[in-house]
């Protein structure tokens, strides 16, 4: 049984002044003595180090070839602001699962409330000290579709149903949905809050990569994946994202924080 | 933009009547009328349903082939309880996952508090009705290692560091590791809580299948993956699940409720 402690520092150097919120940690929440030997962790490098409160001091350089190699390309991850709880789950389990860079999606559907961007680099950090990785993700805010840095995304897109009452449902609950967007009802909230849901107009069928018909361990090319917010894409968001390939990462229609989990654990650089 | 508007019943009949919840639900939350269409779901069917409330009527079954064969080979999750937001949150994304049975195992670093069946139940009764699927997974609680069913499962363990300092760590940590076992600390639960650790000792090298190495869509023959608690599984633990063979999910340390996510996502029947 092996944990390991483990702190992240901005920068590496011979000696490391302890802020408050690590002193706090190591001291009063894992009960470190002053000579107790943890591990610490900037961008870059890994170390052993010794604790000598209100210090510690690198000591020896871990061999992380092997995690340096996997972070040669890490996946980034665009996704829809959802409800803060969900968000701050989601922002946790992705930096567990590998990811690189966060953008926060400013997307037509998105009913944006004021997030704690501070708060959310925290939640990344504590993270990143958990699971062992030597590099914590950057979160961007604000971005709208327009104006994604340039690189080769994937957009996570429901199949078009095949279900001959599709059109059916669709007519029915339009009027539904509109009610779901534009209500402040807390209930309807709860109830499909950050569903992402069936798109059946917009997605081009020759545009679409099943996951189904290729190996998930490579089944992207792409640098990372785009995943809809509470209520999904709209027509003028797809049509923003239209030269991106689509992909299906599951049969059920799954919540942007599990979709987020999903794709992090199916890309696999 | 199509929501369906779901509703899980037992059996599906010509007339059925709904429950206070279900009531609640259709008439306040989702604003529906009399006369309006909706989907419902057994584990077995899927019909169009006409609201009359009280009561709704199936109309209509649903051609559900392509659901009905990726059922045919569900998923089965064993996992360790954990604190009750994480292990909630487990319950709600396993379900959307498609896992077919959960089964919450006393470990032996399981520090088993109260668990509200009822509530985790309703948990993944609503996870089904929003997702899609046309079941909803059955959960099995306080499930001894030794008592596992008769299954081809899958354990989910960290390989072996290669980290030549990995020994030191261990020994060094392992007063750690008592403390907070131990702890009713709760700034270190909040810290640690349900952390899936490295096991130095007790993996058998033989036994390991590594994802990497394989496709991750058949990357298991089995029925279903065991996923330890908090705290990891002990010795002791292991050497019940000897038989099994076991998988590392990801390169970095995974909470049990990710690892949950990390294995359904994978496991691709």
């Amino acid at each position: 049984m092996c944990i390991m402690i483990r702190v992240y520092v901005e920068n590496i150097q011979d000696t490391i002044m302890l802020n408050a919120k690590q002193m706090h940690y190591l001291k009063n929440v894992m009960r470190c003595q002053d000579g107790q030997i943890i591990e610490i962790f900037d961008n870059q490098n890994e170390w052993r180090a010794k604790i000598s409160f209100p210090h510690i001091h690198a000591i020896e350089q871990k061999n992380i070839e092997q995690k340096l190699a996997t972070i040669q390309r890490r996946p980034k991850i665009g996704m829809g602001y959802i409800r803060k709880s969900r968000l701050e789950w989601a922002i946790e389990k992705a930096t567990e699962l590998g990811v690189d860079e966060i953008y926060l999606l400013m997307t037509d559907r998105v009913n944006h409330k004021y997030i704690d961007l501070r708060r959310l680099e925290r939640i990344a950090i504590e993270a990143a000290e958990q699971c062992g990785r030597i590099g914590v993700p950057k979160i961007h805010e604000n971005i709208k579709l327009s104006n994604l840095p340039e690189l080769n995304w994937v957009v996570a897109a429901k199949e078009e149903s095949s279900d001959k009452n599709a059109k059916y449902y669709e007519s029915q609950d339009n009027q539904i949905n509109n009610a779901q967007i534009k209500s402040q009802d807390t209930q309807i909230n709860s109830q499909s809050d950050s569903l992402i849901q069936s798109n059946l107009v917009e997605i081009i069928e020759n545009n679409r990569t099943h996951i189904e018909q290729s190996n998930s361990i490579d089944f992207w090319n792409g640098d990372g994946i785009l995943i809809g917010p509470e209520g999904g894409w709209s027509e003028n968001d797809l049509s923003l994202l239209q030269k991106y390939n689509k992909v299906q990462l599951h049969d059920n229609v799954l919540r942007t924080e599990t979709a987020v989990c999903a794709a992090l654990t199916l890309f696999r650089p």
